[in-house]
């Protein structure tokens, strides 16, 4: 076999492909997720998608647009999209760019943005899928701990950005999911949130805001947007999969024209542009006003499975075990006791019939030894209960 | 504005943005296509996209798998996707990887093979959009022009690998659009096919063979895919852009698993997954049989666009203009006199309302400038022949 004989590594090369190698999406290779007890994923719900209304959607397009709706369209999104996104979060349309997906805009950011042994600030933990993508890029990522005091949070993110200084490495971009965060559920505060654009800007570094869970609040007031306290700083990116339907891949990032050209042109090599039929379905779900009636129910649904989860695990995890209590989203963080390891508990648990996803993965600095991700959106109650009390038993086994 | 102090050339920078910026994507972003006699752009014609087949089909996905088809799917396609190109392909399914565009599957390709400085060897001239792709990861481009003759063929090659060895540096892949080029619409006979491949295996490089049009033949016989030839050597890439629709932006990479394997890592953090709605409507489309009763009328159709234009070309173009004559595909390829330069004349032609693409474009030395690439799918029959009858004035006007 040739394969042998050809060096087939490159920039995406073996070392940093296993190292990062989802282990949500290893799962799904293995086993049907519909069999077991999953935790694992951010799924929103399947009850959520409207089928009826995007049936009817789908046949109002292809009258609308006839041929046009599946034709290649503009690398920047279809105008109509554009206007629409532009519209629902008051911008001016050349600020958006819609992508295929809220993974490829972290994705085209890097590319665009980072040079090999860049640096990329994180919180730790952060969403794996972006550190996947930083680290493909071969960015030094460096993860920075959430600390309740804001002058010990800002004194952390200090001494990073001094240490990175001192090694004459150049930040590139702060990533950042300022609601209900992937994978802790935690939301920014306000002053947290002015604080860090206040660094990014004395560091002349810009921020990469990433909030696909930003309209699913449960309860309490929507904090300010980090795009909004310095446009010209902060590249906002959003997604359709949370507050539609994740099987169109459609997101779309927000920021200066300037940077949006940038994105343009290196769209342009990617793929050209975003799937089009899909692009008009959005559009015209949401300028229907379905989305936001849609939307309305999802919220109203995923607060009452969050609600049940609080209780199942007040109810029946064993002492020593901590959680986070989200506003919204589709996540909460589990904390065991120094000690445990979620990575190696991760395979009885799957025998028994429950995943979720350790948290080591979401760790830049691989700590996080103790803790895990639960999902809430994707299971039934009566699944997300017998889920809880089979995980509660395996943890107080294990733990015992 | 804090962006004159920010840093924010990455990977993809500035120069390399500017260098290879689509020069059809700028047409678009200026002019309405309907507006002008757009020879530019390899867009299919509006009237092979069957709209009450699609629509019919969407209905049925939806009756059929109801949520699942909005929901997240496998990074690697979903099965019935993958099933049915393995199928219409004679090739194993582990084989198949759906792609979101066939533009991603030349730029995951180079992703997952290329480090900056690694040379791809490429025709010259070859797809703009691939030489983008390729530049953007800083590979080192290496065209290498057609001789009539095979033993002179396979000398340039030689000597173009030989070069790059004595540079100490490494050839990833030679990347070939046998079928009906783009831009030139020729094809390589099956001996030439049969030397590359040969080259490939003795040097230890990879083929990356783009193939969006190969179904697209008026005449002759169809000659074996570079991959039947060598499945372990060869990544073929295929498209539903020019047999079924570009608005749906899927494609497949037929590849060694081993290579698949890096590819769906890659994809991971790329963007998940390919649009699952869009997967499923292919799929159906496909194994109902409407794809191959469409394709036929398709063919049939740009069958008679190409003899048209190959006629009007004869009748209008003035002395020293040559061109060839594509046996399938969506293009010809004009010279004019040496000492004409095309990028220079598109803006008297697209002034007077003819669009094209200049050659140079195409050709990684940046050669080729008395050249323009012309398509034929796009336009109506009397809209081509105006168009023809323009742009031989305007040509006549210039060379005069």
């Amino acid at each position: 076999m040739p394969m042998d004989s050809i060096n087939y590594n490159g920039l995406f090369s073996e070392d940093v492909g296993s190292f990062f190698r989802s282990p949500v999406r290893e799962i799904f290779k293995k086993v049907d997720l519909n069999s077991i007890y999953s935790f694992a994923g951010g799924y929103p719900s399947v009850e959520t998608f409207p089928l009826e209304e995007i049936e009817a959607t789908m046949s109002e397009v292809i009258a609308k647009y006839g041929g046009k709706a599946f034709q290649y369209g503009a690398t920047q999104g279809v105008p109509e999209l554009r206007e629409a996104v532009a519209k629902r979060y008051g911008v001016p349309v050349e600020r958006v760019q819609i992508t295929s997906s809220s993974q490829q805009g972290i994705d085209v950011c890097t590319r665009v943005l980072v040079n090999p042994g860049d640096v990329v600030l994180t919180s730790n933990p952060s969403y794996l899928g972006a550190l996947q993508s930083f680290c493909s890029y071969r960015a030094d990522i460096r993860g920075v701990g959430h600390e309740e005091d804001i002058d010990a949070f800002r004194k952390a993110y200090e001494a990073e950005i001094a240490k990175v200084k001192a090694e004459g490495k150049r930040i590139k971009f702060l990533y950042m999911i300022p609601d209900f965060q992937n994978p802790s559920g935690e939301s920014l505060t306000l002053e947290e949130r002015r604080m860090l654009v206040e660094l990014a800007q004395e560091h002349a570094f810009l921020i990469v805001e990433d909030s696909p869970y930003r309209e699913l609040r449960y309860e309490g007031e929507h904090i300010p947007a980090m795009y909004s306290l310095a446009p010209d700083t902060v590249i906002h990116l959003g997604s359709f999969s949370k507050i539609f339907a994740p099987g169109f891949r459609l997101g779309w990032a927000i920021a200066h024209p300037d940077i949006l050209d940038k994105i343009y042109v290196c769209k342009q090599s990617l793929d050209l542009c975003p799937p089009i039929f899909d692009q008009y379905v959005a559009a015209e779900f949401l300028e229907s006003g379905r989305l936001d009636a849609n939307l309305k129910k999802s919220i109203s649904l995923y607060r009452t499975k969050r609600d049940l989860l609080l209780s199942l695990l007040e109810e029946h995890m064993p002492e020593g075990v901590r959680w986070t209590h989200p506003e919204g989203g589709l996540f909460l963080f589990l904390t065991m006791p120094e000690g445990f390891d979620a990575v190696k508990f991760y395979d009885t648990a799957l025998d028994a019939g429950v995943a979720y996803v350790a948290g080591e993965f979401f760790h830049p600095d691989r700590s996080g030894k103790n803790t895990m991700r639960m999902n809430f959106s994707f299971m039934s109650p009566e699944r997300i209960t017998e889920g809880v009390k089979l995980l509660a038993k395996l943890l107080e086994n294990q733990m015992s």
